[in-house]
């Protein structure tokens, strides 16, 4: 029945959330000086990357310049230029830190391709992202592709179209309900939530109350899809 | 002969280095409190862009970054948050900055259309290009758009296997002798260079002796094509 899995690539196949979370407490600690109150601090972060999505859209580079703008506004203009440094720094160290594939993802992404046409479909900055596929030695895995700005039905229904895939065979696996399983049922595709164990509050979404599977982790998928 | 005509958009189709240039104005107008020498201002920035090309790739989000790091280190230190949160600002313009065609554009692209296979080819940020081909009223002319991260042979190769292009019959229109010249010539492609009054000391490079066309403005292109 299935022909075509895709899969997200951030929390999905590798590490990412646990990464921006790091960088948030070292966020916190470096405004500690200023401010006491660790959830004004996550709550102003919050707003900030909410509000520059619509200019920034998804990814490192827009997160820390909507840290450096939250540390300018919460100490009133009075955090020092080496302060602001360490920021731009956590980003560059966020960019370079190694690619760390979740458990299961390797065995069993090698054990799917040739079986299975396979799909990789990522959100974010393209050259983060690009890098971040190289990286991670799965690439050669993977018959196309796609990194997208958006999660959105229009942009699955677009990829669907230029790879020629049918939304009944289709199914997507990912972390995030809100861009990996709700505009992929909205297609008409099938779709397999494995959650992660922090969302980005912006990523949190109700799972749908049918129509998809949940598995805690990727060595759930064969069987998932044996069964199908 | 040509069946096939890749356009690339930043300073080809639509003013953008212009951007960069005044942004670059206002950002030595800022540091003129702290330094005297806009030259060293201009050598310290291009220097970090340079180094951050390889975590940042191309766009303005990563030119504000390198413009917050350059300030910090020009004035070790001593740049207030305010100051900082100007450049954030800069860099919000930017990317909000109406999409303004060059002469010459909407005319010869709409007069293309249909007559050719048209391709738009740009590099840079996926999220900032996707907002500016959106915004630029041409995306309904063209039969594919790619944004890639760079623009080498090994990325003009896959592009035109991917869209089964003959090189024979392809051409690439650019502003870049570097990214938009040399890299089609080595795979066989045919190339129209279209200079901007402004390149990026990045981008510079020798044109080639041969096999290139170069016209002042697009208006030029189709009296080329008729003669090829």
């Amino acid at each position: 029945m299935i022909d075509t899995i895709a899969f997200d690539g951030d929390d999905t196949l590798w590490h990412n959330e646990s990464l921006f979370s790091m960088t948030q407490d070292r966020f916190r600690a470096l405004l500690a000086n200023h401010l006491a109150d660790p959830a004004d601090i996550d709550r102003r972060l919050l707003q900030a990357e909410r509000e520059n999505l619509r200019v920034y859209g998804y990814g490192i580079k827009g997160f820390v310049l909507s840290m450096i703008e939250t540390a300018v506004d919460l100490t009133d203009g009075r955090i020092g230029g080496r302060d602001i440094q360490s920021l731009v720094e956590f980003g560059k160290a966020m960019l370079e830190h190694p690619v760390d594939l979740l458990d299961g993802v390797q065995e069993v992404v090698e054990g799917l391709a040739g079986r299975y046409r396979l799909l990789l479909v990522t959100k974010g900055d393209l050259f983060d992202q690009e890098s971040k596929i190289a990286r991670s030695g799965l690439a050669g895995r993977f018959d196309a592709i796609e990194i997208v700005s958006e999660k959105d039905p229009a942009t699955y229904r677009r990829l669907l179209d230029r790879h020629g895939v049918d939304p009944a065979r289709f199914v997507m696996v990912g972390n995030s309900v809100r861009s990996d399983i709700l505009p992929v049922l909205a297609v008409g595709g099938h779709a397999v939530h494995v959650p992660y164990h922090v969302t980005w509050a912006h990523e949190v979404a109700e799972p749908p109350t049918e129509n998809y599977r949940r598995i805690d982790s990727l060595h759930g998928l064969p069987p998932l899809l044996a069964a199908w």
